[in-house]
């Protein structure tokens, strides 16, 4: 571990521009964490010439990102492309291969491929880091590879995209609905031209599936993540969310029960004044259950060029170091296949919303459907009358099996005196 | 780095037990994290034989702790002995003089002599690593030392006292005093039988002064720290806090200002809604401002056998995988001077409360102090009247000159019409 750490970065965008900055800039601090010095000695990107406002003119330039991998002169691959397959996962594949080792933002090629890259890089003897992958201003990764490893972790839940905070954030202040809020976080730049990732859950599917991993010391289950996005969530959920004193978030859910592991996608009511319902506007945020450490609760800035470009210079320097253990941190062929939690088996309280014609026996064929399945009720509210127009009943149920309350649904939704598709949302007790 | 991490242990209460513990029994996941196995070959202890439900009684003890230092089988030495000077000093310094890594949760011993001892490690080769000496159960040492390192810190605050958070959420909630809740926190377990150093705020100015080390790359300076207790707050100023929208909080603060560096514990005034606010009996947090990256914020358990463990066995991992870095972050020779803050720079709005005699003229006596030192009123409550006995007024200033609203109340405290020692308690704006 003389001489410099040689830097090939793949991606020159946002952040790859904010890492080269940072490279350029801070190179003394830097070199003293380190012990070394750390230089970029190959780039590639799309343009070639676009002004960045940084000095790369000198530095080697490669049309093909691929090229990285096989020059001599580069140690470690910063690999900014993006995508679970194509150029980036080749990327990353030739370069571990050629015993370099690999930096990476890719939430979803880790998500889709994270055993097999890591097992890769032990092969190789190199280190495969991605804190940048998983709310890149909390160091969340280092924290649950290194930091909080004495006892098992049983869950781990967490406000991971930013997008969707922001927009349900907004929903809530200013009443507006779903579209024309996404519209205006569109313009303002909090959401992609193209948001299904972001909104669908997607994105949050991809952390989620990375931090269970490190949790529980697992192989990433992306397909095992029951994901459901933010777009039908109404002004009038998030309403009564707060008469009943809840907030409505999009969570990602990990827990480790002696059934399988449980992985969850979606809106849940979180109870006000608990730490995660109080993650306001673009944050991050994650909470751990770790054993007789405690709980923990960790909150930042998720996405965007400063909090990513920190992840990765914190993971260039453990490079640097020489510090690095395995990626999910214990040996790619000692992680445990992901058993599954069967469907059966999930429990919850569910806040459910019914748009129904107010007429005499409504209540009663809810109250039937939901009784044969036998989810009861633990408080209920039904809003003005209206005589032959729709209304909105709500309840909040006992704990029940969620495939009873989707069957209840199911049968409620079939019904002549119920429009739209009921909203059913679990309620998180954390 | 074959072969396993030889461990002498120092001290075998609550925390020496608890890690005692992990370490026998999570030997298979540790090998995994550290690829080698981590195996205590010496200890020494007060009580040889005591019953601590582990299994020690094959590995050689030693009745004096210093002699940890000379083994030869042993690599690295966990300290938790505690104290700033005496024994634990003199087995620190023995055991980084003979080779061998250190492992503590002494904050007093850091905070006094952190770069000395950073400076000895390093010329012998080895590290000093102390996770468990600020909020155990927080990976925040960690996180600033290679995790929020792209960016400059420029501010850090944190509730570091279990006992000090407790006794004030108790207060809050049952409307009693000061020395009632402690007495009763003492019974409980939560405060010590001498809690002088938790109500006094030393325990968090040692762990200030580390943070502030760690945030802003300086020489902890533990006598630059301005402190003050809790012993002095009244049920009445928590309630006077709640009217206002705030909470009170035993705070410990560093900033990095263009004048120098500031390190505050004191009782502070935090915003309702805001997460520092809303850290709840003895858990600990920390917030970080690291510019581009975006403020942080993390809660968790700070002490006790499970958080401390937690983070003395990360330290030993890393010690195993040959993962450490300078102990602040930067070579002890590049730590820069702790230039301090000048006095007359401290700025800040104060809550203040006066017991006066409610008698024509003691509101234009007060006013005149204040207005004689250019500090100006918010607002204020005068509540209840009753001619010619004790009342209380309250009032908050804007943004004033700390030395000089100091100065005002020392004026107002020698009028015959004041009752007590004026309450003067900065308010916070994070």
């Amino acid at each position: 571990m003389t001489g410099e750490l040689r830097v090939g970065m793949a991606g020159l965008g946002t952040v790859g521009g904010g890492v080269a900055k940072v490279l350029l800039t801070q190179k003394r601090s830097l070199e003293w964490r380190a012990a070394r010095g750390i230089a970029i000695t190959a780039v590639s990107a799309r343009e070639r010439d676009k002004d960045r406002g940084i000095q790369l003119s000198n530095v080697p330039f490669e049309a093909d990102p691929l090229a990285l991998a096989e020059r001599g002169d580069v140690d470690v691959v910063v690999e900014l492309i993006g995508g679970e397959e194509g150029v980036a996962r080749a990327l990353v594949e030739q370069a571990l291969r050629a015993k370099k080792h690999v930096v990476t933002a890719n939430k979803a090629l880790l998500a889709r491929h994270g055993a097999t890259l890591a097992a890769l890089a032990e092969r190789n003897g190199v280190s495969l880091k991605f804190e940048a992958a998983v709310c890149g201003g909390i160091p969340i990764v280092k924290s649950l590879r290194e930091g909080l490893i004495a006892y098992d972790v049983s869950a781990v839940r967490g406000i991971l995209n930013g997008t969707c905070n922001f927009i349900l954030t907004q929903m809530e202040s200013t009443g507006r609905p779903f579209a024309e809020v996404l519209a205006e976080a569109q313009r303002l730049g909090y959401a992609e031209a193209d948001p299904t990732l972001d909104i669908g859950g997607g994105d949050t599917a991809h952390k989620l599936a990375l931090l269970a991993s490190l949790a529980f010391g697992t192989v990433p289950d992306l397909d095992g993540v029951a994901t459901t996005g933010i777009d039908k969530i109404s002004p009038a959920d998030i309403a009564f969310a707060g008469e009943f004193g809840y907030r409505i978030k999009l969570l990602g859910i990990a827990r480790c029960t002696a059934n399988g592991i449980e992985q969850l996608v979606n809106p849940a009511m979180v109870k006000t004044g608990t730490p995660l319902a109080d993650v306001e506007s673009s944050f991050n945020a994650v909470s751990a259950d770790a054993g007789e450490a405690g709980t923990f609760f960790f909150q930042g800035r998720g996405a965007g060029r400063g909090p990513t470009t920190s992840a990765v210079i914190a993971d260039l320097v453990d490079v640097a170091r020489g510090a690095f253990g395995p990626p999910f941190g214990r040996p790619a062929a000692e992680l445990k296949p992901p058993q599954r939690e069967p469907a059966e088996a999930r429990m919850s309280a569910y806040y459910l919303r019914f748009q129904v014609l107010d007429v005499p026996g409504v209540m009663a064929e809810i109250s039937r459907h939901l009784a044969n399945e036998m989810v009861s009720i633990e408080s209920m509210i039904q809003r003005g009358r209206a005589p032959g127009e729709p209304v909105a009943i709500v309840m909040i149920t006992h704990e029940s099996q969620h495939v009873a309350v989707v069957r209840a649904l199911k049968a409620i939704a079939a019904s002549d005196k119920v429009f739209e598709t009921p909203c059913m949302i679990p309620m998180e007790a954390a």
